[in-house]
């Protein structure tokens, strides 16, 4: 069973998990509950036009009994469904959704975590004091920000930005040697595991156009990228780059890797969202539980309208379950 | 009539040009004309398996003649076909070759200059004293390089790095007003006159992440970026953004612009060769002349081996001929 988080109720996030559940048999997905929300989620169904009864449970087993019939919501948060109009009371029960479904995970009931799409800002009005989900999820799991690694992953690419949410220009800096081994590491070992591919090729774009053109253009590839690769070869992990971030993305280059490290959020989103928009999944990497999101926000403007794609939700849903499973049976042959 | 350089004769250039030749009446190409290599694009032929003859011409008259059954090319300009294997003498034919074609569309001769691939590193070696052919085609034609501006054009994707070969860190500090603004009217009023958009739709990227999120991740979208489009409305310029780069190349952002106006070069290029890689012409706004060129180098690795697409070599010929009679057309018009 895994646990999903409302997200705010004034953006797209209850919409997309009642059609989600509705899509549940020929999306072949697992199992889920909701964390709180069920008269907002009674209303987002309802508007959308869907035919999803909404269940409240008392506990996981009475939501695994019932997810066949019914989207099972356990716990008693709730909050009026105003779509496209987000307010404090809705951010406070995003963030109080987001906390009990975590809670789940970490606590061992639930297999896995799927977030629904907050607003950062209307989060840090209620006082959310993280940047956003994913800190909040590496803190409730007992994992430092730093080792949390964002994962964008879609049917045609998966992509890594090794610096994320910060300045253009202070990326160079913050772009180190221990920075791009260690993260690589963390992404390595969860291909291997979370997504089953025993000898995982893992593609490094370089920071400057052309990767840098030997120097010509920018140094980072020759003083630090370069030489953080040779260390991740030698303990044979199967680096290779700095190669050129235009050309990396190109059709016949995507078959040459399972996964792609950007240097910078844009080098590894723009790529993901032009291929692969409706069915992008953000995935932690570097948790001690499984934590995965529809790759998009929360959409307020379109938000109870009928037009936001599920294609997402679904995927991220789909992805946990998996992953959650592989980690199972790696965990079982680790210890027999 | 188009002029054509013939590109490295050591890469993909030679044979893709006579691929495009054979393709004349499908692809509906304007006719063209080499500018030496005739004995190169013999061999490039027979290697591919092209059935191509290629016809030496005195003038353009005969070319043009001469387009229906044969490849012309004008000039005794020629060298050895070692596909793979640049050298020096290569190097100095590709100069050559551009400089006889810029000079015969400078000149009024031909229409519009379609110039092959070449590699920089080994053009410099034999004192080309011009970053790229972009540079030199500017120089060759009157104009200042920072007014020649890059655009980069797909079936499915039109986007312009308002920087180019620059380091990333270096993109902060060039990235000005003055230039945004001044790169920016260059490529409205091309849409307008080259691509006959009449009231083209531009859309501007912001430099951060999420465009800066209110200047919570960098302050260019505040200060430079979102006043420079403040000033481009005023002269109802339909500039829009700065929009986040991660999101606007996205299937259904496509739709709301005629061109994307990316901050630094792998902005712009990613998702070009993302979705267009095959088919992706690159053209210099804002000159006097018309230039297009396909969108990828020299490809030394596959020379020769039948491997590389025309695709955009085809392209690249249609669009310099579609441009040249936009503004043989705007003239007419404009003089009348």
């Amino acid at each position: 069973m895994l646990a999903v988080s409302l997200g705010d109720p004034a953006g797209i996030g209850p919409e997309l998990i009642c059609e989600a559940w509705t899509q549940r048999e020929a999306a072949a997905l697992p199992p889920f509950v909701v964390c709180g929300g069920a008269g907002v989620l009674r209303k987002a169904a309802q508007q959308r036009g869907l035919d999803c009864p909404v269940l409240p449970v008392a506990d996981m087993r009475e939501a695994a009994a019932a997810f066949s019939h019914a989207l099972p919501v356990l716990g008693a948060l709730d909050g009026a469904y105003r779509p496209g109009a987000p307010d404090a009371q809705g951010a406070r029960l995003a963030c109080d959704s987001l906390a009990a479904a975590a809670g789940l995970v970490v606590d061992g009931s639930a297999a896995a975590l799927v977030t629904g799409p907050i607003a950062k800002a209307e989060l840090a009005k209620v006082g959310f004091a993280f940047p956003g989900q994913t800190e909040f999820v590496a803190h409730a799991s007992g994992t430092a920000a730093a080792d949390a690694v964002m994962l964008l992953a879609g049917p045609r690419l998966r992509t890594v930005p090794l610096t994320v949410h910060c300045a253009l220009v202070d990326v160079p800096r913050l772009l180190t040697f221990e920075l791009i081994v260690s993260r690589t590491r963390i992404v390595s070992e969860a291909m291997r595991v979370d997504f089953g591919i025993a000898r995982p090729r893992l593609a490094l774009t370089g920071l400057n156009p052309h990767a840098g053109e030997a120097g010509r253009m920018g140094r980072e590839e020759i003083e630090v990228i370069a030489p953080a690769i040779a260390a991740l070869r030698a303990e044979e992990i199967d680096a290779t780059g700095p190669h050129p971030a235009d050309s990396l993305f190109a059709p016949h280059m995507r078959d040459s890797f399972d996964v792609a490290l950007a240097m910078y959020h844009d080098q590894a989103l723009i790529p993901l969202k032009a291929l692969d928009f409706d069915a992008g999944v953000n995935m932690t990497l570097g948790l001690p539980i499984v934590r995965t999101s529809p790759d998009h926000g929360t959409a307020f403007p379109i938000a109870g309208k009928g037009l936001a794609s599920a294609g997402a939700t679904i995927a991220a849903i789909r992805m946990a379950g998996e992953v959650a499973e592989r980690r199972r049976s790696e965990a079982l042959v680790s210890s027999s």
